[in-house]
């Protein structure tokens, strides 16, 4: 495993692959590369890219890399797919335009898919992210689909968070991302030369203005940007708003780094970090404690049948492994 | 504090709101009440009710108090309500409708918001609905806005899910919902009279189908039913097709008594609460006692300076904290 983690660093592609393929499966073990990939020094920018399934996130990434590729960047892409039956089989058939990369040494795309827990898919991006830096890449992109929780978490990892949003999805839509709206630093209006599309940037424009005046994203800093994407028909004109798109996660970047946030954004990123790891040595060892005995079972039953509350239950557990 | 818990299960409405509000607040103590509370057998059917912003689910339960007033059954109603600033203002507009129950000691509603962590939210839910129990309420809506971990979290807690869904909000929509129809157990098309009503009732039946060649919902039982209710303006039909409703709401209940599924269901309840207690025994104190003395912060700069990596943090902290 310390191997591996020797491969890594040495810039070994299927190295790196095997250990995001192992971290995915959660396979005990990891960690004894991970320690080593961990505290390697990085540059890589994070950038998360985020939006509704059908906004049309994986064709504006393939454009994107091409702009950064264009500049002599190097690119690690990690694609985090929903495993829900109902959009998992759409979504795979998107990503097969980013093969279009597959021969560029310069560009490392893999994709990351939920198997246990929520939580446990975003350490694994997490970790994900590390193993892009130890390859050094200049920029590392985080693709997400859908919304909720699971997204706030990943986006916890980013330095830069990108929100894609396409004309004429209704006002209900709008209010469902609110969430997400207010963990944008650059707003993606896709699909630009559809209808809606004006209404949608004056929503935007009301969103800016009001996290402007509750003073999210710096007091007296950033103004995030509406940038309009035509559509990928009009190619030439597709690829000017991709370098432009380009161009402003770079200027956000500079803006971190200038200001107070970069450092900020890195220890969210290290709390959501700490966090996890603890919960994988304190909490979930005791967890399975429970479970292998059938003892979990047991306490459920007493539940259930109304023998016992869940507060007593605990506070026995806590006595048994807890110091103190 | 024990002393509220005796009040509550005296009936008594006052006490049951302090408990309910201690619950949000995350009053320290209000476990001493709550043990007693937990241990009260119930009868009660507790209905999860959820959806999208907008799709006029308050409207709905206003009307399905009626509805199960009218069959002389006693109701619960725990408000979920979103915090954020988009979002949080226009429902509660929503909300001043069911005052028109509020003089009906059969009826009993409260709201509780998020103040912490979503998974503290499920948890006072959780509890909140005990409180009902205690109160031998014969039905208890529990009504969740948005999409995401934490509606399935909160749902977990519920023996029947109503989900309701509008016409006309596109495809996307659809597949960003796909989590919901996942745990339905009845959609109810709301404002049928719409544009799209029929192409959503088309898409709910395939779903429908789709989940029953999955085995989901029990292998040989409960086909999802999908209920059309038509405009507040009509307002007989409405009643008519809200009293459908309930009706089906019913069935589901006595078919989850007469299978497996409602043991099964509130095996998965008893299981939420049990984690959340364990969480709050075990993991809580321990971040807490790290917090207290800085030392979580030292720990995080180790991290963004990548001196030390979070396995090896996380090992130590086990030691100190953890007997073996």
């Amino acid at each position: 495993m310390e191997d591996l983690s020797k491969r890594v660093l040495a810039g070994e592609i299927r190295a790196a692959s095997r250990l995001i393929r192992n971290l995915e499966d959660e396979i005990p073990d990891t960690y004894l590369a991970m320690r080593d990939i961990f505290t390697v020094a990085s540059h890589s920018h994070v950038i998360g890219i985020t939006g509704a399934p059908g906004s049309g996130k994986s064709t504006l990434i393939d454009e994107l890399i091409t702009a950064y590729r264009y500049n002599k960047k190097t690119i690690g892409v990690l694609a985090v797919d929903p495993t829900s039956p109902f959009s998992g089989g759409a979504i795979l058939g998107d990503r097969i335009r980013m093969l279009r990369h597959s021969e560029d040494e310069g560009v490392f795309v893999r994709s990351m898919a939920t198997k246990g827990s929520l939580g446990g898919l975003s350490k694994a991006v997490g970790e994900g992210i590390h193993v892009m830096e130890a390859l050094d890449k200049d920029r590392i992109i985080v693709e997400t689909c859908g919304v909720g929780q699971q997204e706030v978490d990943i986006i916890n990892h980013a330095h830069t968070v990108v929100v894609v949003l396409v004309p004429g999805m209704g006002d209900e839509i709008q209010a469902i991302k609110a969430g997400l709206m207010e963990i944008a630093d650059i707003f993606v209006i896709n699909k630009a030369d559809r209808d809606g599309s004006a209404k949608l940037y004056r929503e935007l424009l009301n969103i800016v203005d009001m996290s402007k005046r509750n003073g999210l994203n710096g007091e007296n800093g950033w103004t995030i940007p509406i940038l309009q994407v035509g559509s990928v028909l009009h190619h030439q004109e597709f690829a000017k708003s991709v370098e432009l798109m380009r161009d402003n996660i770079d200027q956000h970047y500079q803006y971190l780094f200038e200001s107070h946030l970069l450092a900020e954004r890195k220890r969210r990123k290290a709390k959501a970090e700490l966090n996890e790891a603890l919960w994988g040595k304190i909490f979930e060892p005791v967890l399975n404690e429970l479970k292998k005995h059938g003892e979990m079972d047991t306490m459920i039953d007493q539940l259930v049948t109304r023998e016992m509350d869940p507060y007593t239950l605990a506070e026995k557990v806590a006595q048994r492994y807890m110091k103190k």
